[in-house]
């Protein structure tokens, strides 16, 4: 499909210039648009769906609700749903809602939803019925962890296979006496389970393939300050450890910063792998080995299925499910 | 003044539901209204800024435009004005610009900022003249560390003074061979100078009072792998250096692995200082000592900034200008 960024690029001009021009704005050279209109014209631009949008008088908005826009994963997939969302001249507000699912419905439900063309909904607090109910008509891609029956267009992590692989290769590394960091305080692995529960379910089962390795969870919130707490609390009291899953690359940082405290070195006394792939993982110091889901090309999905979800009612389009693949990527943490 | 969060803790019910209350929404309990109307009679806060806004028909939304979401010092920012706003019953809406003076103006002038209450534009690109133009009477706060002739309102780090406590930091500590690490090409500290050439010049300003030391300017964007690969360059050709200056905490994060691969340990061989107070400076191994200027706080006077210019025209309220003080943190990474 030919993108805003395409005909921009044919034009020798700048994305927002492209949209400009096709947007009508005034205040545009005519040296510009004639360029941009020429581009426009030869790549067939008028077909694809930035050019429906304009004429159904849609607003080019859509909206991003992230738990934290502190949260490195958040922050970053945020920034490429944005870059993404440019390329067909479409912008991105950004919203947080702290996983609150009273934030969530008002969002849905209020001013901000009548303002956009529709809204990606990240890390969901509220269930999947609820959100079904607070958007009614209006287009929406889940990003959530949780098994859900639901007829919405739904993303997840691949959580149990990530957390299987992750176990694996610090089983594979030598390590026998396995933390898994960020669980929930009594993780299970049934259905209806979130990613906590999925990551630790997929652990287990690489424990459960090897008798020697023992499985300790240490429950707390994926983050780095509770995680360097939780971590430095199971070694106060001597819980034996040589590897750890951290179920985020945060979580990861805060138990690398309190192995660091203990004076145990990472990774000769402990290793750790984290999830997710954020790039701060890759400048730490260790860097971190992760279970990478490719944060970048998921935004990119979120909103490529957001943006057909637009044109596309329920009716016609049946709620999708997309889960990425994962990378693993071995760095000094886990060597 | 009384705010939306002081009446959700008289009443006992979440934000939320206050504001739901207040702004008539359906769907909420007679309980719950009857609690929230009499919170709001007992504290009086019908007289206060969100109720004027209720009944001048606002959007209760307002803007947040920075130049990268996957930027900690963004994020952190981000994340306090969404706090600081909720307080008041106003939802902030993220955007990201890129720093592009075009993307920055297409916000102010567009679809954007008609459907806010007002803007607060973070690390500008565009000027402050450029600025008053697309915002006409939209009410704007900039965020921005160029010295800038405006009638706007207009926060600023402590640049220089910041920059001058760091390298002072640095040789109190016994540093003689200084690098400042995220400067320009080629920079300077005359007036019309962004916050490159500022802390710069702070810098420079120390290093003047102790001529024992030497300043080496290292350029690079103010990002962790810009800031990696410049100080791998630096040590590369043998600059000498005992002690650093990262103009941002991201930046020394950067230089932090840089070392690391050059086996130089921090701070016993090279000590680090950066600048902004992120959270991620305080989990970082080793922890990285900062000029923190209170990030949490900035963010909530630049929406309480913006929130008071809503109400109040350029005529009745001249453009103010804030900029914070700071706090020297010494950590791991200086020690």
């Amino acid at each position: 499909m030919t993108t805003l960024a395409d005909v921009a690029k044919e034009a020798g001009v700048s994305v927002m210039s492209a949209s400009n021009v096709l947007r009508g704005k005034p205040n545009v050279s005519a040296s510009i648009r004639e360029r941009v209109l020429a581009a426009a014209t030869k790549l067939d631009y008028r077909a694809n769906m930035a050019a429906k949008s304009l004429r159904s008088g849609r607003s080019g908005i859509i909206a991003l609700c992230v738990p934290r826009l502190d949260m490195p994963f958040n922050a970053a997939f945020a920034a490429a749903a944005t870059s993404a969302a440019e390329e067909h001249g479409v912008r991105v507000m950004v919203q947080q809602t702290l996983s609150d699912p009273e934030r969530e419905l008002e969002i849905l439900r209020g001013a901000t939803a009548s303002l956009v063309d529709g809204t990606i909904v990240s890390a969901v607090g509220a269930s999947a019925r609820e959100i079904e109910d607070a958007a009614s008509s209006h287009a929406v891609v889940l990003y959530d962890e949780r098994i859900q029956n639901t007829q919405l267009d739904l993303i997840s992590s691949p959580n149990q296979a990530g957390g299987r692989a992750a176990v694996e290769h610090l089983i594979t590394k030598g390590c026998r006496r396995i933390a898994v960091l960020g669980t929930h305080s009594a993780p299970h692995g049934r259905a209806g389970a979130d990613g906590q529960d999925l990551r630790w379910a997929g652990a287990l089962s690489a424990a459960e393939d090897n008798p020697q390795v023992d499985l300790t969870p240490i429950p707390c919130a994926w983050d780095c300050e509770p995680a360097y707490a939780a971590m430095l609390s199971a070694l106060a009291v001597g819980t034996p450890v040589d590897g750890i899953f951290a179920m985020t690359d945060s979580v990861a940082l805060g138990a690398i910063r309190a192995l660091s405290d203990r004076d145990l070195r990472c990774p000769e006394d402990v290793r750790i792998i984290g999830f997710d792939g954020i790039r701060e993982g890759a400048i730490s110091v260790p860097s971190l080995s992760t279970v990478d889901i490719g944060i970048t090309q998921l935004a990119r999905t979120a909103v490529d299925m957001l943006l057909t979800r637009i044109e596309a009612p329920a009716s016609e389009l049946p709620g999708r499910r997309f889960t990425p693949a994962y990378t693993l990527i071995e760095r000094e943490s886990s060597r």
